[in-house]
């Protein structure tokens, strides 16, 4: 099977830090182009915009969208028109409904579009979900805490509509969790704190549960100094399993089944190369659905205005 | 083909002023128990929950959903367990992730499930529909607004998380717009009023676009004195159409086409016993996915207390 030519779609943090590498350990992929208005890397052709490198370059396959998020929509629109396969860096859109056009469109077309969720191909996720599988599961814990200051610096878009606030990491953590859990689970309520000066929450506390009455609470909070908490805890009648440190480790009753370093891009560009190869997709958007719901249920509360 | 034997689940005002006429007049049902832990009806049988009246009638077919946003789920769940089919009052849930986990399930168990938007029945939406159909629209114009204080005296539930605020009337409009426009289309910003003692819009100011960038504003507000107005305007290349009086009148460029008493929940009820008889279900998500997406992507304002 011959590589598959790829581009990229907007080069910012994000593209050079994750997909560039992923993309180049992998023989699968050759990357023939990237479309920025203002970011280029030598040795790679550059375009001012998705539009001129489709022009310029017939050979392309697939493109990999890794855009401010309210850019997704009409740049993967525009891929899949011109018959090309699509990757979409998380959350997959701004709104459910764009996504849900997207997929639509894809399936007509017989193309494949992924949604990728990264965390998901953290390395003790597999496992986690095998353990789990066929347990009885009774209390979920998911706790979500990190200095925004830290991870965060500069990005003011995260505090402004659509930015979701302390849901552009907690997302990361629905998305294991929807990943690991034997059932779906659904939002009973929320308190989301608001500060005084920004548009999104800086804390959340979710109360879920699943169609057993199983109690699955998360706790995201952007005000996380000192040691930094990527946790889900699962208790179940066979022991308490907890995936930790994002996903790279995992624990039964304490003792460490599973520990390694994180490489979920390699994981996922392995992930898109098989859905290329089956035309088939991939959207799962069941985390940006439980965000939605969060702001739809969610009871916000004013708290002191974020000051980086 | 015998009547399908129905009971109602929830017997507050939206039971008793629309769903029982409606049965009434429709000789393909038989209403057979009403569940609800305090209403009762004269003549049916009276059960104080779901539980009971499934345990005592055996030979129910199917349960129409009227209660609290936030008890439909469970209650809709138990019926499909017990190979019941399901009418889900609007909005078919409190969340969306909710929705589509009942969705799942009446497909396993090849019940029919219908989430019931009444507006979408009423007597100009086919023409509307079929007349836009294939016509080139150039700009979309909603407007819904009422007085709060008028149409929903002491629902101090619609200002809590959940209930939506002036949403609880705009997904009306929204359940109009995604059945009469000939494309999908996608909110793009928002501007949400909420009152300082509220905790959900009292107004909101919604820019969508479909994908050929066609604007579509919606304008919902719950402040409106004097006239209230449902309206929608569809500009087009072969003129304007407006839905209007919540779509009980149909006009072209001004001209009435059609103007006809309101009659949804019988048409919602015609529509309900097609579904069941071919067990097929109808759960659109659309309207409620718009709401979603409004409360996800839109910038609140803070606006005077309301007081009723």
């Amino acid at each position: 099977m011959p590589p598959i030519n790829l581009g990229l779609v907007g080069f910012g943090k994000i593209a050079r830090d994750q997909h560039l590498p992923a993309i180049a350990a992998n023989s699968g992929y050759r990357l023939v182009g990237i479309a920025d208005p203002h970011s280029r890397l030598d040795g790679v052709a550059h375009h001012a915009s998705l539009k001129a490198m489709l022009d310029a370059t017939p050979a392309l396959d697939a493109v990999a969208i890794c855009t401010p998020t309210h850019l997704r929509h009409s740049q993967a629109r525009l891929a899949l028109e011109h018959g090309k396969h699509v990757l979409l860096e998380k959350p997959p859109g701004a709104t459910l409904s764009e996504v849900d056009e997207l997929s639509d469109l894809a399936e007509r077309r017989q193309l494949t579009l992924f949604a990728a969720w990264h965390s998901r191909f953290a390395p003790g996720v597999a496992q986690a979900r095998q353990w789990l599988a066929g347990r009885e599961i009774r209390a979920v814990e998911i706790e979500w805490k990190e200095d925004a200051r830290v991870w965060h610096p500069g990005q003011t878009w995260i505090w402004e509509p659509g930015g979701m606030g302390v849901f552009d990491p907690g997302i990361n953590a629905l998305s294991l969790a929807t990943e690991i859990l034997p059932r779906p689970f659904f939002l009973r309520s929320a308190n989301l704190a608001v500060p005084s000066n920004c548009q999104t929450p800086i804390a959340a506390d979710l109360a879920f549960s699943d169609v057993q009455e199983t109690p699955i609470r998360a706790a995201f909070d952007f005000r996380q100094t000192g040691p930094q908490t990527w946790d889900i805890h699962v208790d179940t009648e066979a022991g308490r399993l907890s995936l930790t440190q994002g996903g790279r480790r995992l624990s039964i009753d304490g003792r460490v089944e599973l520990e390694a370093e994180e490489r979920e891009y390699p994981g996922l560009y392995a992930r898109f190369a098989e859905l290329v190869a089956g035309r088939t997709s991939d959207v799962d958007v069941a985390p940006l659905r439980h965000v939605a719901d969060a702001f739809l249920l969610g009871r916000r509360k004013r708290v002191a205005a974020y000051v980086e």
